[in-house]
């Protein structure tokens, strides 16, 4: 998605070689413009595939999913990351690893909204060890439903989630895929020369 | 907004006398169709008043205020409840007493996003006892920039939130007003008798 590697390349900030920094855009300040191109492309891309639910993890998964949810005319859910007062059985929990805080933590969503006859799709900002979308499609089994697909704003292609998801044979949309930010530079996976054959 | 109260009465939960529940469409599981609603109605009630930034905080706040801002052509900016790893200096920071967690949390923006040239539209999803809104003026005042107003989806009437932001000259424009919740039963502000002169 060009409209969102322009953001990234004009507007992120490459902290490290893992880490890029899209507080500007996506995880603090929101583009709204650009999350609202970024949550239709999502709905145009699994349009055709019966959604029944939007699934992501709060907070910023929230902004660039929620007009996916909207286009494709479905409700959104938002994975808790810790038990609130009103929020506190009947509970579908599953544990994420952060390797970035270095803790593990619960995720949950109630049991009410997801059913065995729902078809989901996942969306989550970034994928990079996939720790988060396995949390969450470890959720939508426990539920008895279908994962449609994952669709993701960041892959970090080169960490190993995205490889992980196609291994078990999930359907990964990601509308920009990071090859390297090595040197300080953002290089996307399709401006890099193949010499795979 | 009466697509917001009908809400509220048909798939809202009264929990206790100042407990509503509205997982079902607001918090947990978002009905998209009636937030982008409700973000329009914030947006419509606000497109006068020049706003340049919508300001809410993590999570729940997030889906009510994204159309407001998409609407408003303007970045909408959350709060964050804790610190991130790319997240770490810079910051406008304050502390909101929470009630029901009957714990003091820190919420903070980052200085890049906030500027005395701002004119900010606070919106949150519950106003009860002011302390998030309160919490938030706070960083939009260190920021040296205009409250213009606070949208709130859901205020709770009986609490002192509203008085507290009156008093002190706020503009605030609640979507739907809790007149109590006693009795397990919704009442809202426009319904009673009014006996004041």
């Amino acid at each position: 998605m060009e409209q969102l590697k322009k953001a990234i390349r004009e507007r992120g900030k490459v902290l490290s070689d893992e880490v890029l920094k899209v507080d500007t855009f996506l995880n603090h300040q929101v583009d709204t413009h650009l999350m609202a191109e970024v949550g239709k492309e999502f709905a145009l891309r699994f349009k055709e595939d019966g959604i029944t639910k939007v699934l992501t993890i709060e907070s910023s998964g929230i902004a660039p999913s929620f007009m996916a949810a909207t286009d494709l005319g479905v409700p959104l859910i938002f994975a808790r990351k810790k038990k609130s007062l009103t929020l506190t059985d009947n509970l579908l929990v599953s544990q994420v690893y952060s390797f970035t805080k270095q803790q593990t933590n619960d995720i949950s969503v109630s049991k009410d909204f997801l059913t065995e006859d729902d078809r989901v799709l996942i969306i989550d900002d970034f994928l990079a060890n996939g720790q988060a979308a396995f949390g969450l499609i470890d959720i939508v089994k426990q539920a008895g439903a279908h994962v449609s697909g994952i669709g993701i704003v960041i892959e970090k292609s080169f960490q190993p989630g995205r490889v992980k998801l196609d291994e078990q044979g999930y359907r990964v949309e990601s509308l920009a895929r990071l090859h390297s930010l090595e040197d300080g530079k953002v290089t996307f996976l399709d401006e890099t020369v193949s010499v795979q054959s």
